[in-house]
């Protein structure tokens, strides 16, 4: 069958991002530079026509080199592997001679798939040094401040400590959450050296800009991509992870499931700023022609080492999904709706055994902890309807979560545990309480939840509703949902959509716990607004460009930028105007009205 | 000025939703026919190939007569005033020889308007007998059920005590609400009576579906539509009403600003089957060309009477908003963001003095106990920014509202309360727990709140977040936001999109609550996503017509309305496929994997 050559022609969006200057602060060593995103703002115009000067907002960016004007955007080549220098100063790693996967291997020595292959493949991966252990988490135990760990304290403070402007911080409610004022080195040290906290970054992914991922950090959010057996192609694929990062996606899922799978990974991964997650038994039964009965632990393993060796930062497992909690379903509305819950279950059940996930887990332990791929321990059993919402198949798998994550523990893995779902308000937090309680304060990481099902279509919200309460809660990463979920494969709009409906829930549930860089964004939104400042209020939003063009719809001409008004009230009707002139009006009559009658 | 007429070429949008067959359930005379909506699903196919049919779905039903297909529709002629015999019946109404309002005479008799009017104008405006109350809470507190509030329970009860088939009820978290299993009259005139709920149903709006607004009953939705004075027309207006009803509107708010707005006002009543709010103090200043200094009570009064004449059924009055809480404002970032706020702030300022509406509003209850129009007391201070939220100017105009609510309880007007605005998740149930307080549990009204500022363009899920919450911890009904809300004014996708929005969050909000009939919609939605029954899913959704076009830009064709699958995963990563596939396995085996080890 001919091909066409799908990585030919890849169009990538780049270029800053509107009214935003990269800006790059340098840490403890030159070759460790934190990007951020400024946003500078235009001056306030006093009574008197004076221009005083708005101090510039600077945001958190996780669009990678992209949004560089600097940078010359080359997918044939990937991003810089700037991460590389501090893997081997560590000096606990190996480069391999080939690949470890027998998959691996014969994927790289298949001419057929020359016309699909990222282009430089030249070096072969690194694995740890032969009774080394190299996860972030073996480290923080040990004492040890990486570079990873610094990188990610400057990120979180998006210079914080350097705003001179007054700006009302509100007192919190943060569950137990405890963000300190300033997050040092040591601090996220400490982090995740209790296992509250996870930097996902594989030694063979030196391109990832190192983030954390806890409750004591900014609530972080997951897109998913992939194509599926019916849509999309490698071109997409690649341009969707860039676009989601682009949008504010901290981490991507790869969740391909159609053809060429390995290869449309390597390209997302050498192109991947952020961490790229994935769920290996998706590939492991495309391996054997989606019959599940055929799933090995061979194969499976095989996967893994062959995504470990790529560059995967986190593989969601479903290991908790044992046999005999399938007949806990039994009455569900929806039964299984993970699809690695169901097909484990499947498994379970034609092979009368126990899941070989969960068998194998110390094993899989200890294959993670040579690249330091973290896991998200998924939940196979989440509920998917309101009506199987907190049952006891849903429970009893996350006590069994909580006792892997003592497992990975005493591996130095990393993890992360997988959460809802589908939920009623008034039982989400309950969700979060057990969480905390079996898995020992491991980061939660939920789809959702669902708050009703009755709205497809509009499930980026209904799942946005869930999501928010639930990062206030305490959840460290949100992942998204768009509007086309339980409907079909999301596009770029729906992507960026998505993207943006769960950062602005991640954001609410920051400003609800209290995080103190949370407000001051908030804070320079409102001002801006106060003082018409329209352009100041795009470049602030989360999407400036939807913002500009909704304004535009009626008021297009530029003069309307700086306009007192808007077409939603028009000038007469416009109640920040008509507060403006009483503030000044009071201010000049300096009497006012202060008294009680 | 030559003037196109305006009232030509009124497409409405009318026709039954998809798959749905409107129904009426007859109360105890004949002429009492509550509207709702029947979703017939199409049957089970199970294992044998054998049909088992599948209960019809009924829900609430706020579109009127639109849709039904049996029904004529003639803008020009109005809706059928079928309520006018209860009002009659009750013989305490007179209908007057010529309006009450200057105004009104004013306008109707100016030939040059003629273009512009409603063409059945016949008739006069009805009022009170001389020393009579003709509010529902007048009646109620009789001990008196009228058919308006027998009406209002058989709605909410939407046939759920009819229901068969066994599906799982959640306990909810109720926040001390109250709701029985099954409404009956006497207590929608219990509620009524205590002051918990409101019935919105001005004598001079006959064509009104009554409906109810309470903690213990169904959260409802309002949409504000309404001309600017910069962008709209009337047509638009009536359309853009009829639109907002068809998708879940519970009640309008036309805020027109613009030119016209006593004639586009009239146009929107006679054509509205829910109940219509404004904001008199619009009027009022347009009345004086905008300029706030020349408005008075003379002239607000006129107003009120003109509106009530006309039938408006609910105003929002910003009484509480006193000369001494205009200082507390000073410090705010973002000021006095309420439209009629910054009016009477103004007023108030200029004229130094209390405002009037605060010194007059025994008069204004006088008055609106002839027609029962119910009062939304306004939140002229409510915050406009995550900074401003739950300050004391806020928080001191709360506790007038509750003072004036006793005001209005004493001439028997039924009251609603506006609540916020922007605040930050952790506060937003103190606003609900003080407004219970304050004001003796009248229904709260909110706006959102926005849980964030930074996100404009996506205004419509930052407030729906808020609003579900406060939805669930009490609120009786959302004011919906549309995406457009801080840059434009919202067009008929922009209206549609923010009622679906507020129509999910006050649904998730009755789930929480643990409303008896709230669980079915989405059980009956989840069993028919199980049994892949596509064509129930589009019916079951609160957006039929959004759900089917998302799953056909991937598969469009006929067949895949039957697939056991979608393109967002494919056929062979369907969980619910393969969960079904695992449950006939275990069933057929009748042996399954029943034992702990």
């Amino acid at each position: 069958m001919k091909q066409k050559d799908q990585t030919k022609d890849l169009t990538i969006t780049s270029g800053p991002l509107p009214g935003s200057v990269k800006i790059y602060v340098e840490g403890s060593r030159t070759d460790l530079k934190v990007p951020m995103r400024r946003i500078d703002l235009s001056p306030t115009i006093d009574e008197d026509g004076n221009k005083i000067q708005n101090e510039s907002v600077i945001v958190y960016d996780t669009s990678g080199p992209y949004t560089d004007p600097d940078y010359v955007v080359d997918v044939q080549r990937g991003l810089p592997r700037f991460r590389e220098r501090w893997i081997e100063e560590r000096e606990d790693v190996v480069r391999l001679k080939e690949q470890s996967s027998e998959y691996g291997r014969m994927r790289r020595k298949d001419e057929t798939l020359d016309h699909l292959r990222f282009a430089h493949l030249n070096e072969q991966p690194l694995v740890a040094k032969d009774g080394h252990r190299v996860t972030q988490l073996h480290y923080a135990r040990k004492g040890v401040i990486t570079p990873e760990m610094e990188y990610v304290a400057i990120r979180e403070n998006q210079l914080c400590d350097q705003i001179k402007e007054k700006y009302k911080k509100e007192k919190g409610e943060s569950f137990g959450a405890n963000m300190p004022e300033y997050i040092t080195p040591e601090f996220v040290r400490q982090e995740i050296a209790a296992g509250r906290a996870i930097i996902p970054a594989n030694i063979n992914h030196p391109e990832v800009e190192p983030m954390i991922i806890g409750r004591n950090f900014l609530v972080k959010v997951n897109a998913n991509i992939g194509n599926s057996a019916i849509t999309s192609s490698i071109q997409e694929e690649v341009e969707k992870a860039v676009w989601a990062m682009r949008w504010g996606a901290d981490t991507i899922m790869d969740l391909s499931t159609g053809r060429n799978i390995h290869e449309t990974r390597e390209w997302i991964i050498r192109n991947s700023s952020v961490p790229v997650g994935t769920v290996p038994l998706y590939q492991a039964l495309e391996k054997v022609k989606g019959k599940v009965a055929d799933l090995t632990w061979e194969i499976y393993r095989d996967t893994l080492i062959e995504q470990a060796e790529q560059g995967v930062d986190y593989f969601t497992i479903h290991a908790g999904l044992r046999w005999h909690f399938i007949p806990l379903t039994k009455d569900r509305v929806t039964g299984i709706v993970s699809r690695g819950g169901a097909i484990m279950a499947s498994w379970c059940t034609t092979h009368k055994r126990e899941s070989f996930l969960y068998e194998h887990f110390e094993e899989i332990c200890q294959i993670l902890c040579k690249y330091d791929v973290a896991i998200s321990i998924g939940d196979g059993l989440r509920p998917g309807c309101i009506a199987d919402s907190n049952d006891e198949a849903q429970f009893a798998e996350l006590r069994t979560l909580g006792e892997l994550a003592q497992i990975a523990d005493k591996y130095d893995v990393q993890v992360i545990i997988e959460g809802p779902g589908h939920v009623p308000m008034q039982k989400i937090k309950e969700n979060m309480d057990l969480q905390l309680e079996y898995c020992n304060e491991a980061p939660f990481y939920t789809l959702g939840p669902l708050v009703t099902d009755i709205a497809p279509g509009y499930d980026h919200i209904t799942s946005a509703i869930g999501a928010t309460m639930i990062g206030w809660y305490g959840t460290s990463m949100l992942c998204y949902v768009t509007r086309k979920e339980h409907l079909g494969l999301p596009n770029r709009d729906d992507v960026k959509e998505g993207v943006i409906t769960y950062k602005l829930a991640a954001h609410a549930a920051d400003l609800a716990k209290g995080h103190p860089a949370a407000y001051y964004r908030d804070y320079a939104m409102s001002r801006a607004r106060y003082e018409f400042r329209w352009k100041d209020q795009f470049h602030l939003a989360l999407d400036s460009e939807t913002a500009l063009k909704f304004h535009d719809e009626t008021l297009p001409s530029e003069g309307h930028k700086t306009a007192h008004f808007c077409s939603m009230c028009g000038e007469h009707f416009c109640s920040m105007r008509a507060s403006r002139k009483l503030r000044k009006q009071i201010d000049n009559e300096n009497a006012g009205c202060n008294h009680t009658s």
